[in-house]
């Protein structure tokens, strides 16, 4: 499945990429497919992969913070694989321009 | 940590309550304190036991569907509990005026 | 179309109730059917109607804050109405027990 | 303020990229600046701009469709540009190595 996830730590003022920083981290060493982007970071792997990195993160984030705020989305379809790159590809293909990704 | 979630079934048409009802038979069973609303479930309770629940969902569903959306939204403060109530209470009483929940 | 948001303030601490108040007494303001629970606010209306409401909101918020971030779920349903209480009435129907709501 | 959003039809069947295309050929003759990924397409502009936006790709869709979802996620900070680009780096700079975007 491909799950898109953003974390917002509260208490922290209003600049919190020091807090992403640390996310970042933790998924790139992970090892699972990843793309950060300015919303999220989007992962892809099966329920527990995914839902024990996300864990991993909280975790981490909850070690020095009183309260965070998780954003989960899932797009969960049987047997697809590669789709971080996979669902561009296949809207790309419907349309008439290039698009900016 | 207070957690809402949605699901939503693709390839079912535009109705989907029969496939909601699933999922709160579910939430039913689970033993959780939660709140069923138009837009979604709130549940409460440890990391371990809501995703769990999810995934439970999540596997219902998916013995009879090709492809779902899942939204999870968390609020996860350091020891707080009883938050389905609490925090709404904790907002009606900095409202002049009586609010619908 | 039904929706549900909220707003999430940064950079005044842990504890949002506040700025909450001040969301619930616009929507309460507003006229339009809501329902207040504890990770957002469902409200009913056509586009304008709502995409002002919460613009309100936010430009109220602003005055005072340096960042929001906002979360809106739209269901937007041809010909569709009073469904913050039918949707739930829907589910129901088809649950054998009685529902949390 | 930078945006995310995603409509999601139902009632088409779990293929959604044709909808998905339409969605991103008006993004992309707004003018304004967005990037495209597999959970969203991402918007800079001020709240009229983007609102307007995806209230003309929400009417394209209802043209031919029964019911969407629309999710929307608003990062709205005062007087931060350029921000689908300048997010990443801010928190790129603070991470050891070379992450994916």
């Amino acid at each position: 499945m491909i799950v898109q996830f953003s974390i917002v730590p509260l208490g922290v003022g209003t600049s919190l990429s020091e807090h992403v920083a640390k996310v970042i981290e933790i998924v790139n060493e992970s090892g699972l497919p990843y793309k950060f982007h300015a919303m999220g970071t989007i992962v892809e792997g099966d329920w527990d992969e995914v839902m024990n990195l996300i864990k991993n993160c909280r975790d981490t984030l909850m070690e020095d913070l009183e309260r965070i705020l998780i954003d989960i989305r899932i797009d969960d379809r049987k047997g697809a694989k590669n789709r971080i790159e996979g669902k561009v590809v296949s809207v790309e293909k419907k349309v008439k321009r290039k698009i900016k990704k």
